[in-house]
Parts: structure tokens; sequence; C-alpha cells
């Protein structure tokens, strides 16, 4: 058996021993996982932020990854806690919305509600989840226990509290989700959304600025640009060539992102 | 012999490759070493922020893991390096208290002085110590070395140099000992400390506020609302449901925290 | 066969799942190999402290290590990537000078441009080469593959484009690359270059302040003292014992570096 592959994605940072901690009582139950920090820099508490880094980033892994989600500002109250397969990977989350853009795109093909304390470590404290239930029975997933045998069936899992890209007339509508490391500005606009367009002729319009065409890399264009273009997960983003959009324009989150000259949509 | 596993604690931020190159030296000695990362964020020189972390994390990992703590403000010069046993695990760390909370715990089973350069680098530098003896000693101990081939025993470590908490009648008083990536601030009082109370007669007072109770989890109280509680490594916390105590009060590392509502202390 | 170790040494940080996903890349064609992050926070495109990071790093890790470094602002357009053997080591870089401070100390055996397709993913997008070719490259050859697979030979690499040190009488004159995580100012100013003089009649001028002497380690000299000292990997630091340099002097990167008093150059 090849040493399995197990993910961490929470909003823990790095300042504490969090992340730490998790990979010791995952360690302490199967030795030979490989553990992979996927980020654990998910803005605290923001589960659309999660599930959609979680929608980014799947598709480099391989098949039968096991993913552990942690953004859980209801730990310790009534929320459950799910073990879900899907997209031919494997997931265990709070069942909060983190891993529904994941089950929209990939619709999952067995869901548990988490109930079995076997699986958990012996004490479990009512504030870290991470390290006393997701970790642990992720890491007794991984030894090669069945999902059913970490709780009964669930038909579905709790829907994502966000609004959706809209459209009006032959504009869409969206929303920047976070500015990344180089301050491009990430928006819920996917390229699945305009790939039939012609991309010179899109405007995209954030803030004040208007600008004009859709592009595919940086260096298409002279530093100091700003640009909108497609980024590696196939989002739509803001950057400026060898600059920081979110610093230029001085927005971040939640700003709106235009796109306009879109084709007409199919008739229904 | 199942792989062995090897946690880095230190001051060293991840900014730079000195965290990188303390690996490096590792898995030069030990290619099979699985390495964990507890944190490289203890505040620059803070032995006490590291000995605290130290206490909170180790009961996460397995009996025999070795951990190398590399807060080390006096590289270079008179300070010794110790290997320690205790807790039923293994420590590779300067002798400046940073293991002391650990050990007034688990009292230590057998401390010796590094002493040996066959188990160093080669070449020492004057300034990481972490990479060019305290990462190797560790790989060659995880390859089956025993503690004394490392240098001569000693009898106890250094103690730590900070103030301890303390009562005043029916007050336990302590300090914050940092806020953690939540803004929660956790202080070096304990739940072993008042854990014999009526929790919900407690009163916590922290800069001008007085908090009612002490709780259990978060989502106990509504977003918003200032609370103290119980955090996952049994530490006295203060946080605002939902949202950042350090910012709310203004506060970080050094502030007062008094309990009082204590039942009197048995007499001795 | 011992398992392969990989670096990876980004400007990515950490913010992102961008690393992850890169590990997930890799992992996905060589399951066994053992990953290790360099460090993430090389500045955005910041070819010249890539450089130097990796010039400081490398000697800490074992033959045959595979380092993947990830700098690239002229990612989708004309650079090359390029597989490079030298110093006992392997890389996988854009051929933009991030490899050049390695390459002049340890001239390169082979060098090949990487034009393979069959060895990277499936799907190459135009932002993300460290996890579509880079990545996927390095896991290849970690699986034994030969240099010459990935594509033809190259005779040598594209130079730094950097102001190297330089001398004016008896004066050394270079400049400040970073500071650490600690505040040190470390230069590009290296031992070799000074090793023959006497350091304690050495004066090292930066920005208004002259310091007497090169000092070896940090407890050499009380809390609060600034002073030029060399660290781990040979660079002249300027560092304030127990304190923070950066902060003190108000420098960081750029900021001009004098050290006068070195003997006479031999002649020509």
């Amino acid at each position: 058996m090849p040493r399995p592959l197990i993910t961490l994605c929470t909003d823990f940072g790095l300042r504490d021993s969090y992340v730490g901690q998790m990979k010791g009582a995952i360690l302490a139950i199967h030795p030979e996982a490989v553990l992979v920090d996927l980020t654990h820099a998910i803005a605290p508490r923001d589960i659309v932020q999660g599930a959609c880094v979680l929608e980014d980033s799947i598709a480099a892994f391989p098949e039968n990854t096991l993913h552990v989600v942690v953004v859980d500002p209801g730990v310790g109250g009534e929320r459950r806690i799910v073990a879900v397969e899907m997209a031919g990977q494997r997931f265990v989350a709070p069942d909060n919305g983190v891993l529904s853009r994941v089950a929209q795109r990939h619709p999952p093909t067995h869901i548990v509600a988490v109930r079995e304390p076997r699986f958990w470590r012996t004490t479990v404290s009512n504030t870290f989840h991470g390290r006393d239930i997701m970790g642990p029975v992720a890491a007794h997933w991984s030894l090669g226990h069945a999902i059913d045998e970490f709780g009964p069936p669930l038909d579905a899992l709790i829907p994502l509290a966000w609004e959706p890209p809209r459209r009006e007339g032959n504009d869409l509508i969206g929303t920047v989700l976070w500015s990344d490391r180089f301050g491009n500005l990430v928006t819920n606009l996917h390229v699945t959304q305009f790939a039939n367009a012609d991309w010179s002729e899109l405007r995209v319009r954030i803030g004040d600025t208007e600008l004009q065409g859709v592009h595919r890399f940086y260096s298409e264009q002279p530093c100091g640009e700003l640009i909108a273009l497609v980024g590696s997960s196939g989002r739509l983003e803001v950057a400026v060539v060898c600059g920081n959009a979110a610093e230029r324009l001085g927005l971040t989150s939640g700003a709106e992102v235009r796109v306009s000259g879109l084709p007409a949509e199919p008739p229904q």
C-alpha cells in the first residue's frame, strides 16, 4: 500500500502550535501518513473562502487523497462533522458549507455523520475538534477503515451561505474572494462562465476602474499595467503586472466585479 | 522500526531559510525521519512562550517523539545544550528554561549535556546551533543511539525565569502569555487551578473589564460577546465569540488576569 | 533506494494554496518523495533574493537533493525553464538568474532546457508553471530519469542582473540583501572577502552609523549593542544583540554597507 496522503486546510494560522498538534494526533494513529499543508491562512471563520480554496486545489492531488478541512466557528455546538467521498477523493470537515463548492462540481458518492467516538482522541476538548476528532478520523480512514464505520449515512451536505455570481443582461456580476500573496484580486467568477466570449471584447469593472479585455498571463503586458486575467484555477483575477492590485486599488474581499460584453445567454 | 517523529519548535519564523536548513541537516543524517513543525513563531528569544507552547503541545504526540526546541538567545556563548527524556518523549534544547514547564509536570528520567562533537555537523557555526548541533543530535538520537552517548549526565535543568501565577485570598492572579491567531488572549492560568470551583460563579478581570463565569466553548454565547473560557490545552483564555479579543481590548502578552471567587485553599 | 528529498523555494507565501497544490502535483507523480520547504517568503519576483537564499542554504542538504526554485516573473512568456546539476545537487528553475549564485560557486556539470511535455501535468496553465511543469519535472527526475530526458542541453545559464560588491582602495562596498526574522540586516558581503583581515580593526559603515570590529556571535556583546558579525552562512550582518537592527536603524534591503580597513589587495 502506498503511503496515504492527508492534506490540512484550516483557519489556524501558523502562529500557534494548533497545526502541529493536529499533525501529532494524526501521526500518533498512522505514522506512515504523508501530511501536506493546503493552507492554514483561511481568514478566521471564513467558510466561503475555505470552500473556494478547496474547490481550486483538489485537482492537483491524486485519487483517494484525504482532505481535513477545519474552518469551524461552531465547534463545540450542534453542528455536525461529516466524512464525504467525492471527486474521487475523501474529506473530513464540519458540515457548515465548507465542502459545498467541491460538492456542487462533483456530487458526493457517500456522506456520513461522524459519530463513532472510538475513532476519536480519548479526551475530546470543546474547542479543538481538528485535533481531537477530525484529524484522528482522517488518520483511521487512511488506515483502511470504510467510511460507513465512522457514523450513519446522510443524504446531503448543508449548502454554502453565500451570494453566488449573477447575470444581468449581458453582464456577469461577482465579488472579490480574496487578494493573494501577489496582491492579485481573485474573484468568484470562473472561466467557464465566459469561455465562449471574445476575451478581447470583454470589459471588467472593479471599483472605479474599467479594464478592456481579459488576458491569459501576466507578462503579456508591461510592468505596472492593471489587467484582468484568468488565473491558474480558472478564476477571473485583477492584477498589476509586476505589482500589487490590492494595494493599487485599495480593494479587498467583498468588492464587486462586473464583466460586460458577454454573449446573450442561450434560451432556456 | 517505524519512522521516527521529530518536531521543531523555534523562534526562527518562516521568512528565512533557517528552518529549511535545519531540516536538511536532519534529513542528511536520517532520511527516514518524519519532520513536523510545532511552530516557528515563538517571539524572538521568548523562552517563557517557548516553554508554555511546548507544555501545551506534547500530549498530542506519540511516545518517543523527539522535540527539537530552538529558542536560543545565548547561542555561541556559555549556555549548555541538553538532551532530556521526560513525559515518555525526548527533547533537545538549550538549557535556558525552555524545557522547564514540561519538566515541572513530568520530571525528567535522564538529562545529559550535549558535548560529543561526533554527532554534530562537521563545521559548527557560532550563531546557528539548531542546524549545526541540536538538529544533528536529534537525528542521530532517532537512529537509535542512547542518550548517554551525547554527553555526561546532569542532575537538573535550569529553571524558567518567570513570575508564576499567585494566590491572593480567594483570587488567582496570572498574566496573558500570548494572543493566538484568533485574537484569544491565552493566560498562564490552568484549569487545574480552579477545577473544583463553580465556574458560573467565577469572575475574571482583565484590563478594565470584568467577566462573569468561565465557559466551555465559544458557541455557547452569541457572536460579539466577550467571554472567559478554558481552551484546548487547559489554559484560561479571554475571547470574543466570532471576534478578536486582543483587538477589542487592546491587550497582549503581559497583561494581568485576575480570577475571583475561588474556594478557600485547603489548609496546608 | 532511499526516499528522494525535494525542496521548494518560492515567492508564493503561505497565504494561498499555491504551495499545497505544487506538493500535490509532485506527490501525485512520486508519492515517496520527501518535501521540505526551503522558504516561500522570497519577496515577490525578487530573483536576487532567491539566488542568494539558495546560495546560503544548499550546503545543509545531502548529495542529490532536488531543489525546485520558483521565482518566476516571466511565467507564461519566453523565458526558459532549466534543469541543472551542480554542487552535487539538482535544480529545476526558470532560467532568469535565480540559479546563478550557486552556479558561480559550483559550475554546473549539466544544464538542459526543460522541453519535454510528457513530464508535465496534462493541462498546463499560463500562470502556474511551478505546479504544472517544474514540480512535475522534479518529481519525475526523483524517480530516476536522466537529466537528458527533459530536454536539449544548454551551454550556460543566464547571469544574475545585480550589482555585485566592489572594492574602493581598502574599502569593500556592498548592500543589504534582506532583514531576517530577527531584524538582522544580511548583506551581500561574504566572510571570504575579509577573512585575512584583523576583524577587530575593521570598521563597518551602514546608514549614519560606524561600527568598530566584526564579531563572531551575538552574545559576545551586551543586550542592546549594535554590532557587525558574520552569520551562519558566512554573510556579513548588522545586528542588535537581543534586539532588531532593521527597526533600530530604519534600514532594509538595498541599503549600502561599507567595510573599511581591509588589507591592500594582492598585486594582480
